[in-house]
């Protein structure tokens, strides 16, 4: 059986990572596979850097169309990273009919559909089980094993700065300041951790994640997200006297035709097994119509990890190519679901308010929060007399616009000094 | 593209949700295949059962060679259960060049190897997802998401009924006996559920994972397996207190070489993820060389999740068919790992003496430990004064073989009335 041939564009923390099992588990892979994947060529913008890389110095190149282009080379796998010009390489690659696979969550979430087209068009595959949840093979349960199911709902944790954060505030106290900073000193947040923490990482996932698991392509800007910045150290120990953590949470669902997305912190009960995801792991709990609750654990990021992933993908490609199998990428025609509607949905609210402690306050707000139709699981009175005192309502499920509409009745209200927090609750779905 | 045509041998639980998906998701199945999936032939024992089944009463048939030798065949999938006839019905299917799909942990893990070199050498494939784990993805992940890792150990909790048992005990504090009871009336334990409580379901479930992470065939029988009839409600409250919750844990890892197995009690840290795998669900949580810690979790067995597996098996079978791909069904030759030995390795344990409370009892229990080698890390004596109080160890790891000894000691001291409990103590790998 004739060897497979990859060209590797980037050498960074995945690419090095991809080479480095490649080498180590050569035996296994070549047994399973019944043939070996060679490396050709490796893209990278300095030649010098690579001096002294495990891989030989020959390999190397600075130009994309040495790999792209390049007849003998049936997968290209693409581990730069960003919009530009990693896109261009793709659509390049696929053009030429190569095989690709990819950890490259912005090109995906961005023209997934597109590049899912072209390589049916092209007839290879084009494969990104790395660009969500890095080592956890999502990509492969939803497509394959998963594939006689309806997929009801998805609500993953997919960002591992902000679980780390959240998870040591959570345990010792420290503010977000100081979590993020422990964050970037153990490598688990970027020097500018802005995406991660505003939420617009989930985003882009969840937008992947959206594509695969219904069919349904939506743009990751259209996704309403927010962060983790406001989350502070006393928030959470709110949360957690009332028998919750909070977690950062992605979450797609069918609603009655319509499709509700979001990414927003949310309370999420102990007993729950997203509660229990910790630090810089990433989890997904998924429900499928015949498999019920389903979820996966594991490392959503790192070298070896994402390269884990990226390996079984191009595995999968070279199985593709060794027995010329036709490949279908794209999944609108699998589900064939149109949403009527895409939004953020309803949802339970946690709402602490900052209050002045006198007589009649709680029965104004409580009025307001009816008169507006959400109606109110649980009331939590902190302290008691002067001002600044905290008042937190749990409400049942309601939508968006009546809880902010209420809010901004009881904003307006005199003994209201401020609505100092507004997260989403997680009810365990039955 | 043809239809696959599939003959069902079994209507029972797991038959008939395999049915019901099939016509619930026909469109998006076959969207995905590209063909239709076709049941042809059903086997049951007794064809008047069946006069108001969900499929046509044309298609049952009580004679399997219908079924076994039908040249339109393409896929017999096998959910009978048990051994005999199931077995041979397998093994024709596949001397007749049938692929075969099966839910059977029985027949696995006694005859994989015998099956999986009979499938190769007909040139058909044979698949087992819903053989462990319920709808839970875990033999492909293993096989294929996790292609490139060395896998070092699973750990699983791959039994819902003794799970639904423990967890019932532990949050209600009821002994085995009623939560027993209850988990019959709700349908979590069989009538006779000796099997499951005895940890032999377990085990065999466990010689399958083994088999295809490993690659090393071990019999069920040469597994070492404890279960749960001998754990008492106060078991449950002492090892709470101490900060763990007890689970039956089936566990391979390699060590330096060889390979441990075994099936116990376990103590498992609260933090620990599988701690919060509750009720009847299970859990696998695998460690491999690139994707470090990984965790599946979901619904262990069940009508549905089952035939969830079980239908994407006869997915991956259906275009196995449709692109004539030849298959590698032994998993020997892809790992070949032949283990130095094979036995239960070495564990911490946790150890509850009841003891009379006299001055020194401690010391020379101590002391027998530490004379035959046993480390200990904790100790916590609980009531004071009189007899039959518990005194409870934690071991630091200790093979099994110097604990018996140092324990056959301390049963001949004279303050010392019982060895009350050993179980083992989940320690988390670093």
């Amino acid at each position: 059986m004739k060897n497979i041939i990859v060209g590797l564009l980037g050498f960074g923390n995945v690419g090095s990572g991809f080479a480095a099992i490649l080498k180590e588990n050569m035996n296994q892979i070549t047994n399973t596979l019944g043939c070996s994947i060679i490396i050709k060529k490796v893209l990278v913008r300095n030649l010098a850097k690579y001096k002294n890389a495990p891989i030989p110095e020959e390999l190397f190149t600075t130009n994309a169309d040495e790999i792209i282009t390049d007849p003998e080379i049936d997968i290209v796998v693409e581990l730069i990273g960003g919009i530009r010009p990693a896109y261009d390489y793709i659509k390049k690659a696929l053009e030429h009919h190569k095989h690709v696979v990819t950890a490259n969550k912005a090109v995906i979430a961005l023209y997934g559909r597109e590049l899912f087209d072209l390589a049916d068009k092209s007839c290879v595959s084009i494969k990104f089980e790395g660009s969500v949840g890095g080592g956890i093979p999502i990509i492969a349960t939803l497509t394959k094993s998963l594939a006689a199911n309806k997929i009801e709902e998805i609500v993953g944790i997919i960002n591992g700065t902000t679980n780390y954060i959240l998870t040591r505030m959570e345990e010792s106290g420290m503010n977000f300041e100081d979590a993020l900073s422990e964050a970037q000193a153990k490598g688990f947040a970027e020097a500018n951790p802005t995406s991660d923490i505003e939420g617009e990482d989930a985003a882009y996932k969840l937008a992947i994640l959206t594509h695969v698991a219904f069919g349904v392509e939506v743009s990751p800007g259209e996704i309403p997200y927010i962060g983790i910045r406001q989350i502070s150290e006393k928030e959470i120990a709110y949360a957690k006297q009332l028998g919750y953590k909070i977690k950062l949470l992605a979450t797609v669902r069918r609603n009655n035709g319509s499709l509700d997305i979001h990414v927003h912190p949310t309370l999420v009960p102990f007993e729950h097994p997203l509660a229990s995801v910790n630090y810089e792991n990433n989890a997904l709990y998924i429900k499928g119509s015949a498999v019920g609750e389903l979820m996966l654990y594991g490392k959503g990021a790192g070298s070896l990890p994402t390269g884990s992933a990226v390996i079984s993908d191009v595995m999968e490609a070279a199985g593709i190519i060794q027995n010329r199998i036709q490949t279908k990428n794209s999944f609108a025609s699998r589900y064939q679901f149109t949403p009527k509607a895409i939004s953020s949905g309803a949802s339970a609210y946690y709402i602490r308010l900052q209050v002045t402690d006198q007589p009649g306050v709680l029965g104004s707000i409580t009025t307001a929060f009816g008169r507006n139709g959400v109606s109110l699981e649980s009331v939590v009175q902190r302290g008691r007399g002067g001002s600044s005192v905290p008042l937190i309502f749990v409400t049942h499920e309601t939508p968006w616009d009546k809880l902010e509409t209420a809010l901004e009745e009881i904003k307006k209200l005199n003994s209201v000094e401020e609505v100092a927090s507004i997260l989403m609750v997680h009810k365990q779905s039955q």
